[in-house]
């Protein structure tokens, strides 16, 4: 199984157990999250904004407008950090101290580059489509020229990452067992809802069924 | 109605007609999460963590183990940055350039400082867990004097801090509008499922009927 070094950066100071350098592991967090949280510095101070992604093959591509200051520092290569999280639970002890989450993260650091390529924009593009929206990349229109001229694509390598993750019970200590307290996890996910449909949608227009598979995204389900 | 003071930070350079230094909307945003992501700069580059958080007046706390590092580093002041992303549909357009997504993020800069008086923090740690799972400070057992003192808790006003939300139907040029295409909004929201018992739960501990109102938090609604 393949795994990534571990760097001053990435390797864990607090609960080193929970983390992982395991690239399957990294690569299916990244690949079931929709919104990163990307950051850089400006002028001594960070800044962190959420961001649509994709994963393709071993980086992780970001999209914006070729006029938003972020991609344009992120562009020219800033140092930046790029972490997804997923959460999966709320961890109630006995103890407030022993309170937790159940989570999966990547973090992952380095700098970007910007995709120029127009086919390879153009794939990268679809891709970024499909892992938002299954199927959404030929139930739409893609971009013409001028809106590809528009957007800037750029690109992160995935080679200082690290993934970390809590599951299971709460951990109380054994002085605690006997309290009367509730303890367990209540459980929390990303669900879809019903679509609604654009008021201004042509008549006769329906949804791509392809878009069910979204109901199937990691521990998503249909709920209503 | 109290609002925020724009700074060069916090003024938005892009789509500025999203952004809102509105107190109250800053507010319900921040009492919404359940996760930010913090960030601070190490060594020239940014490195930013999920965690917990509450909103206590005009502060935002965040807690972890005097161990960590990035705590350390808080606690001592470092520039950072808080982002707090609510997730709310993938927006579906007939053109993909148009594709987008509803959210309201906050986005919060300064630095943190410790808190130490032992009553202050005592209360803000109950806040933190009510506000993680209503009804649960009275519902599980404080922290020890012990336990007090191996929790960081470190607080970070609300100054200088600005939201940005999107809401609606997807936004096609005109001449996209007789695509056949299917365009509208998936709404996506944080749902919580059926409680998980602790496999050592005590016989006879039932859960608060308080967490109901989990699922009553925001758009959240009571899924399974």
């Amino acid at each position: 199984m393949s795994t990534l070094p571990a760097t001053e950066r990435t390797r864990l100071g607090r609960l080193p157990d929970r983390g992982s350098f395991e690239l399957t592991l990294i690569e299916r967090i990244l690949d079931e999250g929709l919104v990163c949280h990307v950051s850089w510095v400006h002028e001594g101070y960070p800044v962190t904004l959420p961001s649509a992604y994709v994963r393709v093959q071993d980086h992780v591509y970001l999209h914006g407008s070729v006029k938003n200051r972020t991609f344009a520092a992120l562009a020219a290569g800033a140092p930046a950090c790029l972490t997804v999280t997923l959460l999966d639970g709320l961890v109630l002890a006995r103890s407030q101290f022993h309170h937790s989450a159940n989570y999966r993260s990547v973090v992952l650091f380095g700098s970007c580059s910007p995709v120029t390529d127009v086919e390879r924009k153009r794939a990268i593009l679809a891709a970024l489509c499909e892992h938002l929206v299954p199927g959404r990349s030929q139930a739409s229109r893609a971009a013409d020229d001028q809106e590809l001229k528009a957007t800037m694509l750029i690109g992160m390598p995935i080679r200082e990452a690290s993934a970390k993750c809590r599951s299971g019970p709460p951990l109380d200590a054994a002085e605690d067992l006997a309290l009367e307290h509730w303890a367990g996890v209540l459980p929390v996910e990303l669900g879809v809802g019903a679509p609604v449909a654009d008021p201004a949608l042509r008549a006769g227009s329906v949804l791509s069924p392809d878009v069910l598979r979204l109901y199937e995204r990691g521990s998503w389900s249909l709920r209503r």
